[in-house]
């Protein structure tokens, strides 16, 4: 599926872009060096993630990772939003479906497999493992100003 | 609803916890001093995250976010996985529904609202800006064994 890089609306401090509703996910491919992956869609390039790279994935029924990887610096997080499956680290198979989260530090070893009959449809985040310094309250500031909504 | 703390499962190098399913994520709430945020449930303490932070949301239809925020040193990520809505940021309104992501800088005054009649179902994700230092191909390493599924 091409790209719909005419999708992309930029701001002085955002980016937004839709590839599409989660049944599209599948139509999207990555390409590394001798293996093609179906169903992955990395948007970094595409939204400008200074702090994180990002996939959208759709594996189809029956479908594996033919190999096993681990990282250098990053953690990984794998959230599961539709279908069944199952994740291995270190040689432990962990079942997940509908909302498992899956944390992984960089040095597990990690495969997954689609082992069910429908589309396993997940996000995979990888950041740098120890990078975040503060969160939430700590690094938020509220606006004092009234919401509005201009126009609408 | 109570977090089910003992749905979380620990190895040497993952950690696994499943809140439910999308539909179950109106039942969270976060309660900030003086707020109470209905729909959204953060990770971080259950997955144990140190690269980011992670929350899963459901908003219910017709509510919005009472004030505008903007962030000290960390991007966020918006992925909306259900529903339909709106973004502004700086003033700028963004349609979002399902697929749609936005990528704010710290410094982008946000907030949003359901403004459909059924739940706005995302996830945000917060980490330091240009805390990546490589990914994918030059992070990831590729382990030389075959890939075998135990006692499945």
């Amino acid at each position: 599926m091409s790209n719909a890089t005419n999708s992309i609306k930029k701001g002085t401090n955002y980016t937004t872009y839709n590839p599409g509703s989660l049944t599209k996910w599948k139509d999207y491919d990555v390409e590394f060096p001798g293996l093609k992956i179906e169903g992955k869609h990395f948007l970094k390039e595409f939204l400008g993630f200074t702090g994180c790279e990002i996939s959208i994935d759709s594996m189809a029924p029956g479908v594996g990772m033919p190999f096993y990887h681990k990282h250098t610096m990053n953690e990984e997080a794998y959230i599961f939003l539709k279908g069944n499956g199952q994740m291995q680290v270190d040689g432990e198979v962990i079942d997940v479906s509908e909302g498992s989260i899956v944390r992984i530090a960089p040095n597990g070893e990690r495969t997954w497999r689609n082992n069910s009959n429908e589309p396993l449809i997940f996000i995979v985040i990888q950041m740098q493992e120890n990078s975040l310094t503060q969160h939430t309250l700590d690094d938020g500031v509220v606006i004092e100003k009234e919401v509005s909504w201009p126009g609408k």
